[in-house]
């Protein structure tokens, strides 16, 4: 039981950190960067620009894992949702910290590009 | 420009409701309606069982209806986020009110299956 | 335990309806509808006006009753945030559904005007 | 006009690091972390425990950052809403990293202890 849990929602592109491992207990993980850019448009040269951008380290475990990891490669834009904390950590003695996302849900951002679901369970090229 | 925007993430079904419309502009439009379930589990009995509920009627787009519209069928489990608001209408003479969601992400929950992503932006099924 | 919750934060005026209430545990409830609006720029008139709005019923228990119940009156502007569903319910054997909040947290929005925390816990109209 | 920016709502403690400063335009602005921890319930010692932590930098402008600096004290709980970022900066030649919000709603957590809204607009002490 937990309470006062910090929830977030990302919606971004998936870096090129993608890293699959199996926890102690033999389930699947799978951690990636989600880079997220505010887009602002620019009245004065008409067009629209970069704003700020988030970059959130997303973990993910067991199905969520098996099934992120078989769909998604880096540049696929993806919504994020899960709980979120402050993961630090040392660098050449230095303390550097991330912002860090046990993922509840995954998805690919259906604005960009259609899917085919793999209702059966398996990726149609896995069968293949 | 717009300010107090009430943002919402939800993850649920979708419900039998899928429809498809074009806006006077020609611009495809998609209405579906997610259905939320808490699960609690009971200590009693050790099972998990349904809490609470919310239902939110989900309008997309341009590509995301188009998208969406292409992937998605009843009872596929995504998660949507969006802005949100209280759609009042009127049956029989009565006031109901329903939450809206005008969607600017939908993707599939990959907690439940894998995907295909169409990185070309045409289904498979509709390419063969 | 719960899953899958849906979470909301909302920023809007307190309503007419602010009512108390004791459990059967004997714990303070307290009930309100929060009505939140958009505010949207009119390039046109030069104005802002009001867009969408949603109105969610809050409710609140014990500590958090007792502080919002004898800090807030009706057109207060607050920040909420909870779990919401949808409730259900018949009025003249029709159904009728609201946005419910079990609130975690609400506070007044300080963008409106200034407060003073009474830290040692009682209010100073109150301790006067 | 933006679009894609990530929202994010925390409640925690104001540290001890709380600082104004006027903007070019001769706008107050105000600057401060809070410290948000999860607690869980530990079965075993029957105790609740902090889980993990979130810091966030959180900046406000105008109103907002004259009536928090006028009410807030470091370890006051809050609730803050707005948009976040990541904020990269050097310290001796290393790049750092923090998560950064523009709080659009900042207010004092109601779980806590009550408050005496000052609707005139002038806190009381100061009007004393």
């Amino acid at each position: 039981m937990a309470w006062n849990e910090t929830k977030l929602t990302v919606v971004g592109a998936v870096c090129n950190d993608i890293r699959t491992r199996t926890t102690n207990d033999g389930e699947p993980m799978l951690f990636f960067t989600i880079a997220s850019h505010e887009r602002k448009f620019n009245r004065d040269t008409e067009t629209w620009e970069n704003g700020n951008s988030v970059l959130v380290k997303v973990k993910a475990f067991r199905k969520l894992a098996e099934h992120a990891g078989a769909s998604l490669v880096p540049g696929d834009r993806v919504v994020a949702t899960g709980r979120v904390y402050t993961n630090k950590y040392e660098v050449d003695g230095q303390t550097r910290s991330d912002l860090e996302m046990e993922a509840s849900c995954i998805g690919p951002d259906l604005t960009i590009c259609p899917v085919t679901i793999e209702r059966g369970g398996q990726l149609a090229a896995v069968a293949a």
